[in-house]
């Protein structure tokens, strides 16, 4: 099948070689002029703008904008609706904010263009195990770039098959899925990275504990001198706990147990945040997501506001002085 | 009336000195001879040891001690124990744990010395404005020192009565209660401690809201640069969140509006730890208590380990590399 | 000074109440004519509609519309608006989120027309003690104004002076400021609203532990049967949490100790959960104030999905049956 | 090897087979004498009681205690240490509170027994996957009981390799550890536990706002009826989030998507608890943790008495009358 794609950054180069790799052909366009002629190089056809890269796609044409979410794409999508035709399709892979992608398929479906929105998980090992993939659209839509999302996926691979599961519709288990209209991709995808900040932060919690068991303000012989890489090793196997980001705590430990080389200073992106924005218009009580979300938005600060007018109060009643922080 | 007081720092002298403000008796020692002498100067009798306090007492006498918590009141309490009679009455007016209370008392038991735990609010304040005291121990005993409770008590003052409130013990409205047996009035302390810092949170994360709108991260028309001393003081006319915090976060705003004074390096002390132990024995959830003091020890730390392992695995599955924080 | 009311409910029937007492002139109406005919008995004008509240009113008019949030405030001020001419002050008193009122405020001002938004805080109270009121909107208005916020704020009353403060604004004193420009009034109301939630979710833990500490799951030693009504009581008087939320729970408690009169299926409206969005924006670390908003959120439900989902985990890793709830 | 077990239930009945499959030697007692027959057909030597237990082992003998943490486990140890003599070793396999071990460790080193804490992972999945085991104790005596460990042990299995990762001992990578002195394992296990908690949840609250994405209360162009089960199931392959809770959800998903066969009233045990001790008494932030301990408490109640005082406080200040729950 033909593709075009818009964007060749990690993420984007890379699902162009996949889809190579099974066969298909990418037109590729970035406005990095060298991510073209690298992959060029490796097969793709290079395109220097977007009438270029709408003229070399057959009708009815697929293309997929892979870019920053907010002003990249939604300008890129805007210049596109107005090069394609009904029948044509306009795929989102990146990180939007599904209420964008609702008013997004809502005004190009005037056009008859059609829009697909692909929440895409995979990270930097994508191209060698393959995209996770949550997909919004139109059913039909969907179907008829069935080829393009098959080599994309993982496949089934040699995951154990889920006890008790019954359904006529195997996409699931080879990586993707068609989650209803559009939105409903990038929906999924969102509530994907809220668990993912969750689990990441229940991990941080429990290591931290490990680690300071060792202080020197416990009694002595309540002490620990844990091996903290052993301790990510053993839980791979058996344990309750094991996890893909178990796998790469065990990684980084190994290589680098005091962590010496990261700040933490911990960054987020819009799907955290939406994810508390959902569960607060659904009434659904989170303590745990948005906790994980605060805890980063503390990791980047030395002292908010907040804490020092804890202090300031604390003067105020007890006439305590706070001495400064370590 | 006559009282023993050991430990004169800023909570015992100012004890002292309201009681002999009331016309009452103080015998008191202190490690630090220079507090005593201090004392004896307002009309205290001053000792150098605690066999002379003993000495120096009426039968049935009344010690109370007002000593860090842990070892200081305890080893201190042993001694008396061994010095006293029965019918006497130790008093421990610091911030003990509410079950070491519980243990002290059915240990002096045996000697027949009563125990009385009396938790005591006021800070700084409470020589002028006197002392809320949540008392535990065996009612015949706190009746016969309620003329010291009495005098250490703000009472009724100006504070309008509570609607509906038809109660035959008016100490309550006076500022003190009985509130059972020994520990309970340590309890009720620690308990009115985790609330307080729920309280202070609430403050410091609102107001931290507030100075931050201001930010250059925000759309220019949506910034707000808010004169946060005056809005702390219009929430003390009227608003629902008036209450003697908001009237010292006033008084902080008021000369240093920017908090440039304070560390924000919060201390905790052991009743907002204990006051979560105390909800998980009891199964109780408890958000807000407990946010509140991860809050102060988040605040004494640049970075956790936490934050460090999170880094790492972003840059594990993402290859996200982490700036340093500002 | 005269003033037009638009909704004549609890809020905006007490205001016009509060308006006249002092002096002043109101033009008042509401859908429902029992509350105009009504408030016609207490001295305003009723009018049956907006076009006659406009005839009705000196030019520069002023208009103070107190309605519920949303659709009836929004529609209410388009219609207005095309009544009204330049000169002329659109105030919403209501639970307006503030940019709502940005918006509002800009379009208006091309016609000419100002717009004052006011936080008001005061509830069922704010017609005896006043109401304590957070205004945004352009100076000069603001000040035209100043007759009436001086009659509805509370005054300086009996409240002690904060220390240290020295302004030459004495409005904050007075119960009202001027919090900068359109939406700034109703942001500071929005952050007033978060951090009550987070000091009612404060004293609603420690309350519960205080309740069950007298639960036979404890050792018997270590129960104990507190009367929560003292207790509230006491710290009324001296203690760190004084407050007015405090006082309410006195009351409350001295009339109903075991609060067996409320569902505890608690209500949120708008301000909590807007203001954990703004907090988000910020990227400011708000674990008590969310907490306190999803704490509302349980109380409403008896199970939640994801409660059934940990059951159904618990059952595939150990094989655990949960019991059904007490 | 030959290995004494006490306690048949599930976990030690399992761990039995397993070392018989491998080749050793138990000798097995349980109060329930029908587990200890089925076992005898195994293949196992049953006895009546703990001195024939003793009896029929080896020296120096090695005791396996797989009993519920707290009485039953402490008796039995009391009751062996009275039976065994200097060199043999109590190995204590249940979910003991580490401080306890810690405790034991240093009574049985007087009379020259030795002690082994094994925290054990595995559930009703140890008998065919083998146990992840953090063992704390002296390593001369977790040396000498090696085979034993290596036998239930998972093994290396088919999980990759962690990168970078080189370490004279491939323990950890065959699925236990020495983790340190006698307490230590359990101390490893029981923050193993509490970061499962904290995963769980996180897992609740984002399959909560899939679900409730349907909700009649949103617009109805934003409501998604999304198939939880397929997203579990697509979640397994390539994504962030994938992990053995992840397949434990898919399994129950595929079965009952609505998991109506379960009553969201969520037990929680020991180990959960004293994660946030160990935490407070280290000073380590862990609101993930916590919040994930404080949505079980709250699963098992209707109502909180904390809940039912909100309610009041808006009554209170508001009049707000609350609507009873759903």
């Amino acid at each position: 099948m033909q593709l075009g794609i818009i964007g060749l950054g990690r993420m984007g180069g890379n699902i162009a070689r996949r889809l190579m790799l099974d066969g298909h052909q990418t037109v590729v366009y970035d406005r990095n002029t060298d991510f073209v002629t690298a992959l060029g190089k490796e097969g793709a056809i290079g395109v220097a703008d977007l009438p270029a890269l709408v003229a070399s796609l057959n009708k009815p044409r697929a293309v997929w904008v892979m870019l920053p979410a907010g002003a990249p794409t939604e300008d890129t999508i805007t210049e596109l609706s107005g090069l394609l035709e009904a029948g044509d399709v306009i795929i989102d892979g990146g990180n939007t904010f599904y209420k964008d992608d609702i008013r997004r398929g809502q005004a190009l479906e005037q056009k008859g263009i059609d829009y697909i929105d692909v929440g895409t998980s995979g990270g930097v090992w994508g191209l060698e195990r393959g995209y996770c993939m949550m997909i919004g659209g139109a059913a039909r839509v969907v179907e008829r770039l069935d080829p393009l999302f098959a080599s994309l996926a993982p496949g089934i691979g040699n995951i154990p098959r889920t006890r008790d599961r019954v359904s006529a519709d195997d996409r699931a288990e080879r990586g993707y899925i068609h989650a209803g209209p559009p939105g409903a991709g990038h929906f999924v995808k969102m509530i994907h990275n809220g668990i993912e900040y969750g689990m990441m932060q229940a991990f941080a919690e429990g290591f931290d504990i490990l680690k300071t068991k060792n202080s020197p303000s416990l009694p002595e012989d309540q002490r620990f001198d844990l091996n903290l890489a052993d301790i990510a090793e053993v839980w791979r196997r058996g344990s309750v706990v094991s996890s893909w980001l178990l796998d790469l705590t065990a990684d980084a430990l190994a290589s680098d147990p005091k962590l010496d080389g990261y700040s933490g200073a911990v960054a987020d992106s819009g799907e955290g945040r939406w994810t508390i924005e959902a569960a607060m218009e659904q009434a659904v009580p989170v303590p745990v997501l948005s906790n994980s979300l605060f805890a980063r938005f503390r990791s980047r600060q030395q002292s908010t506001y907040g804490d020092k007018l804890l202090s300031a109060m604390r003067f105020g009643f007890g006439g305590h002085v706070e001495t400064p922080k370590k």
